[in-house]
């Protein structure tokens, strides 16, 4: 493993497709499509989050918890395994099982090697109604035991073969301060594995709008940072009995240092692939030089909740 | 003046113009402008960044430092008047001479009595080829003396008639730090006067893309922190010898809480106006709770200037 930060053009590459309950067929089926982004030219590839199960958070259920696996376990050993024979990164988003009773929404970050590299733990858990993250996930500490120089707070990057790349999940999108410190560790690309999507009753009056604030919020950590955001979301809907279930959206994308898109899906499954540029990052973060100017010496009062009177 | 934070709907205008060297000449200007915004129900006006003269920082030159006056001064003397008249809120941006030697950009915030609320001084402070910021401005201080308890940090919000408003001005727009705080203030609005353009030898290849990412990281804010924002440019073709000037692209908007555009202005002088919903702010933040799952334990890190091994 090759470990220092490159100024060598690399390639990434997203996943957006939908699950079924079948766990082996919607492993089968990302390797199928992990193959595909390789043989596009990709050396990252990320899948979507919990990608080897349907969205099971739309009811609190207890029995779901079986969906958990530990890591390293089943799901990261084949995808080590594919990573080591194509000679690529992976991003692998599951449901993780960390100890009885310590459920997590975490993503497993391998190297080219094969190489379990570490996990990241989504820190923001959302809960909303057939969102219901808070029963099925611990969040992820702010202070996680054997993090290592490149972490803070919880959040983390990790120097892979091709690149230094960080990983948040979802909700954290919503999160400028996130964005930021992983950042700020060194990421060149921020990977945000996703599971967005309609509620159908809303669809109508909001769900253009929806897109549009997801993939906003998003190009503004790609301008705001002077990095590459590569956002994979799953796709199609998933019932839920007694529900009008969910539609996932879709709408995966990259988006270069300066916000603009590099690629981009629909609501169909897609394998998106970019060629990413440390040189525009360079050129990007001298024009437009926002880290310079900083006033760390002013942001203290962001650690409170709210400041209002 | 009433200084509550009000649920009634109230009118935002915003003030898109051009700049000559007859200093009065754009006081008259922005005082007909300031007319028209409030004969279109505009309760809170807000005039671009350094409204009353040409961007004189395009070079370093020392007798510059008299465009500056004081707070209060001529300038907000005649604009309190004007306030007063038509029962409006003004936020009145203009360089400021605080002392000999201590030259600010900064932004006066007037009550629609035509009292002096208080005064916003700019916190980032830019420098870039002929946006030489830094030779003419101090930035503004995170602990400004007898800031009360409306602002943190040197970030501010004043409870004006009809809404709570906070300011920050230009190169701020690039850090979601600043629009964090202000919004945790308790900001209902975010003003951001600018000016802000093209080099004329980068427009043809960076143009579209600066003003998009110029808008995309403002409408971020709106949809991050659940609030209005509202961006009044400078347009305008400004020369400077020995260079080849700047064109200010003006493109102002307001977005609403969800980061939508509720008015939109082009490349011509313009005033924008549009209603502000405090009912909808609560229905954006309420259906996208972000501000409920915020990590304050783990932003730390964001204290640092880089955080890379």
């Amino acid at each position: 493993m090759v470990c220092t930060v490159t100024t060598t053009p690399f390639t990434i590459g997203i996943i957006q497709d939908a699950a079924t309950p079948d766990t082996a067929a919607n492993i089968a089926r990302a390797d199928v499509l992990v193959r595909r982004a390789a043989s596009q030219g990709a050396q990252i590839i990320c899948l979507k989050e919990l990608f080897q199960a349907p969205y099971f958070c739309k009811v609190p259920q207890a029995d779901r918890f079986d969906l958990a696996e530990p890591i390293p376990g089943p799901t990261t050993d084949h995808m080590c395994a594919l990573a080591r024979e194509l000679g690529v990164v992976l991003v692998v988003p599951l449901f993780e099982r960390q100890a009885a009773g310590v459920y997590r929404n975490s993503a497993a970050v391998i190297d080219a090697d094969g190489s379990l590299l570490g996990v990241y733990r989504k820190m923001h858990i959302p809960d909303d109604p057939l969102f219901h993250e808070k029963y099925y996930f611990v969040p992820g500490d702010a202070h996680p035991a054997a993090a290592g120089p490149d972490a803070a707070g919880g959040f983390r990057v990790w120097k892979t073969r091709f690149a230094t790349i960080g990983v948040l999940i979802c909700w954290d999108q919503w999160y400028p301060e996130a964005a930021r410190i992983t950042s700020l560790l060194g990421a060149q690309v921020l990977f945000y594995p996703t599971a967005i999507g309609w509620h159908p009753a809303e669809r109508e009056e909001w769900g253009r709008a929806q897109v549009d604030a997801w993939r906003t919020a998003q190009r503004a950590h790609a301008i705001a940072n002077g990095v590459y955001v590569a956002a994979p979301n799953r796709v199609g809907h998933e019932p839920e009995p007694g529900t009008d279930g969910i539609t996932f959206f879709g709408h995966s994308f990259i988006a270069d240092p300066f916000g603009r898109y590099v690629a981009e899906a629909g609501e169909d499954e897609a394998v998106l692939v970019a060629r990413c540029d440390p040189g525009l990052i360079e050129t990007v973060r001298r024009n437009w030089p926002f880290l310079r100017d900083r006033r760390i010496d002013a942001y203290g009062p962001i650690l409170s909740r709210y400041l209002g009177t």
